[in-house]
């Protein structure tokens, strides 16, 4: 997993992927007491960064494998994303998802052209699950985190913010990161380190499901005990990947924690101020660089919004917030 | 007014004006039965277009002037773009709103720098506040669209819809734009006009505010009955421009309206398949992108996304119509 895999992944995302700008917000500098640069990955196709990853997997495929099929397990936005690239790879797309993920994502899933099967959370293991139907059907699995390609795909992200920051003179900054398994994480602190060295890549995580933060600290993966139970679907984790967390340990500063109503909060900040729709897992690193601004050292933050599929009822408890 | 006013604004834009992507999902494509491109000037500085005309004016003003300061009518989206806009240039701006604006607009408005006079729109005159405040502080009017360097401001929308569609090779497609006074549409008109002459631009309006399609059917300018009571508030205006109705009645095809439900679904839309936060105005030229498929003439379709300043109780009545 290098450098050179992500430059490859971009030029295969050319023309398929958007390049997303670089968004900002004098009220949001305000509140957080530095100048705060917004990465939004909710404008990304399928509305989050995982198209980026997903795209980057199967076009790296051999077209006799691509052409059997694709299966991966996911709680809504690497389904997305993988649907999305195996339907514009003409391919077949199987997603496991689990049962209690928000609704819009497995209508999504389904309408994006995959085939969806449902398991649960708490009693299933989505990993076996994958495995066994992968196996019977003769399907290519694409791990959601723990993939080389999938990693070089959302490192491209990491290309684009590096790039932004180098002709924004952008020095010393934290780049916030909604984190859950680390493939976002881990690449776009692959791609920092070659194109901007000096930035510093954080991961954010919802307060009790901060697995990669305690896996840092202590230097070996640790697990959540929870898998479930918090609106930050998006980047809950069993733990941090086996491919991502040897990266991140090598490159990433602390991890930082929020709550539940800071993402709502911040989701409130980004329709108001950015004109974003986040979903909460989403809007987890703009929290961070709002609400624990003693935590961060740059006097600048760039801050991913890494997803946007939020259910209406979702997204109506964060404008009550405001 | 002509196409090299728009290239020497686009110049003075640089790196001062966001240049927005141009946007797409299969789900609208699949409502529109077309392809549906969306330009989101809700991404601009201060949430709407209006900050590129803004930012035109004022630099194009001779820096001694500039240095006396700025004033403006606005109960809305001019108000912020042309406050911003004289912040950055160092220069006061005086704003003459409403009394009974939405309250965050003027928050807003105040909090961008700018010095706000409310006036009682029932017992005050508001020309004979702004013309005495101008000439008792020396500051220059910055009309909202009858200005030459405000519709090249505009205009600039153009340029870049033009280069992104020239890029994707459409030819012949609907530009539909979001149309108060003009400003927008015949500046996107004239950059289409030269950049990419087989697009069809055409303004979009509410119904019983369509004083726009109703000037270029009849080739006069015809003024709406009322000027009030609409959700679009951003684009009820009492009648085309001076300087905008001939600009649009060379060029725009023929105008479409939608009705206020049509604006909130639309709203909705954008919030679920683009990630987008559309004002209620700001979301008519998509509404008719979905909702006027037998009107629309090209296989392709282009919609400015104009605004996104919407208060909370607003977005979420264009939730509940999901």
């Amino acid at each position: 997993m290098n450098i050179d895999m992500i430059r490859a992944a971009a030029t295969r995302l050319e023309g398929h992927a958007r390049r997303t700008p670089l968004l900002s917000s004098p009220f949001l500098d305000d509140i957080a007491g530095r100048r705060v640069f917004i990465k939004p990955e909710c404008l990304q196709h399928t509305g989050s960064f995982k198209f980026r990853g997903a795209w980057s997997a199967l076009s790296a495929l051999d077209p006799e494998v691509c052409k059997k099929g694709v299966i991966a397990f996911s709680s809504g936005n690497h389904a997305q994303g993988v649907a999305l690239a195996a339907a514009r790879h003409v391919t077949t797309s199987v997603i496991i998802m689990p049962a209690d993920a928000p609704q819009l994502k497995i209508d999504n899933t389904r309408a994006l052209g995959a085939e969806v099967i449902l398991y649960d959370r708490d009693t299933e293991d989505r990993d076996e699950i994958g495995a066994r139907i992968a196996s019977e059907r003769g399907l290519t699995l694409i791990k959601p985190f723990d993939n080389e390609y999938v990693i070089a795909g959302q490192g491209t992200t990491g290309l684009e913010i590096a790039q932004d920051a180098n002709a924004l003179g952008l020095q010393n900054a934290d780049v916030l990161v909604c984190c859950g398994g680390g493939g976002l994480t881990s690449g776009i602190a692959l791609a920092c380190e070659a194109d901007a060295p000096t930035l510093r890549v954080r991961p954010v995580e919802p307060k009790g499901f901060d697995d990669v933060k305690r896996s840092l600290e202590s230097g070996t993966i640790q697990r959540n005990t929870a898998t479930s139970g918090n609106i930050c679907d998006a980047i809950i984790t069993p733990q941090p990947g086996d491919m991502t967390f040897p990266i991140m340990h090598r490159l990433c500063g602390s991890g930082l924690t929020i709550s539940e109503d800071e993402a709502l909060q911040a989701m409130a900040h980004a329709f108001l101020r950015l004109k974003l729709v986040a979903e909460p897992g989403g809007a987890a690193a703009l929290a961070a660089a709002l609400f624990r601004k003693d935590d961060i050292e740059g006097e600048a933050v760039i801050v991913t919004i890494s997803g946007g599929n939020v259910d209406p009822a979702e997204f109506t408890k964060a404008l009550d917030t405001l």
